[in-house]
């Protein structure tokens, strides 16, 4: 192994207060500041982290290619995310080869669904490695919401939105607590297999949940089906609650 | 509404430097620090926040009540934890009403499996409220042992080891990826449900994950069936990893 180190460092949610010390001192201790955006856009993770980066460290954006022309489902879409992150972790590669430190800034929790994880999939067996553990952006919506969604021995899950209807109706009855993720056009979907599964008087859907601008209401009372992307939907658990 | 505020704030899962900026100023700005902890014992999240109580805040400890020797099914069981909380929520409201800044501080995420939340249940209603999110236990636990847990579409849940065993068994065959929780006297019919739901290969057995002193195996390759209640077995997702 060489001297350098690569370190997936977790920011939180979107409050830059919500970053960890530990996040803050690995910061100042890169030589290099990797971030993921679209392209033309500046990157979630370092607006989050701004007050904390050294005017001395180089930066790494790393543009997710331009792929809206083709189908998510499709080989091109795979390939092309495929080349990029082979690219990526073959630039950092090279900053850890010549010793330096790098810092890959990643919104919420690094391990937890984040595009780092492509990155240390393909240098973790060989650079030395750390996890700045982050808070999670589900945390940071149901604590905005100040609603307790699991305890005790309920059963928590985390289903992508994208599923069959079905699928989803079956698996939302079956949990306790629940957060949905990706509701974008998948809304109306999800709405009716919130109502198939005795769950949508408890649901409540959230937009920017930990932004200044949040918005949260009870779905059922949520007019309309437009819901961004990130979007989520959470189903509180802890029904016996006092 | 009275000029108290109740703060819950998450401390994380036990590195003190993956406290958050904000749970740190929360300290900073409390009256009263109240904490949860087993009678004879010291808190565990006291431990972890300690550099950062300010020797002028007044501290609150909350004893959990020996219950021992109850069944943990008992009426009597149940009815001293409430009467516990019942009281606890009594003793924090009295703060409250007089104007003061009380911060709760909690292990991991104040409203993720925590103890605050029974005082939230409690008080959220009558006092102006805010919870500070924090880093889970099992965040901590899958980034110190460098494995990413859940990618792209993948269904993630968290599981108490306490469910029965055919239980167990189809919900972890039918996760992409899991969290089992509660491990503790569980663990021979949790081998067994990870063998029949064919995850036992993936299962990574985890003891006081984010402390210095943590153990990290694969389960298959554990000698024993000894296991404390706070151990966790993590089933990592993302099958198709490159």
């Amino acid at each position: 192994m060489s001297a350098g180190r690569l370190i997936g460092v977790g920011v939180g949610p979107g409050d830059p207060e919500l970053m960890t010390l530990k996040a803050t001192r690995a910061l100042g201790e890169a030589d290099v500041i990797a971030h993921f955006a679209k392209a033309g856009n500046s990157s979630h993770a370092r607006t989050i982290a701004a007050p904390h980066i050294c005017a001395n460290a180089a930066e790494l954006p790393l543009y997710y290619p331009v792929t809206t022309e083709l189908p998510k489902c499709s080989n091109g879409y795979r390939d092309a995310l495929r080349d990029f992150y082979d690219d990526a972790a073959a630039k950092i590669a090279a900053h850890l080869e010549a010793g330096r430190v790098v810092a890959v800034i990643c919104e919420g929790d690094p391990l937890f669904y984040g595009s780092y994880m492509h990155l240390h999939a393909r240098l973790a067996s060989r650079f030395s490695t750390e996890i700045v553990a982050g808070v999670t952006g589900m945390s940071g919506c149901w604590s905005a919401a100040g609603m307790p969604i699991a305890q005790g021995d309920d059963v928590f899950t985390v289903l992508p939105a994208t599923l069959p209807e079905d699928e989803l109706a079956r698996r939302l009855r079956e949990a306790d607590a629940a957060v949905v993720m990706k509701v974008g056009r998948h809304l109306p979907k999800l709405r009716r297999a919130l109502e198939t599964s005795g769950r949508l008087p408890r649901a409540i859907y959230v937009e920017r949940g930990t932004m200044a601008d949040a918005k949260m209401i009870p779905l059922a009372a949520k007019p309309g089906d437009d819901a961004p992307y990130f979007a989520v939907v959470l189903v509180p658990g802890w029904e016996h609650r006092p």
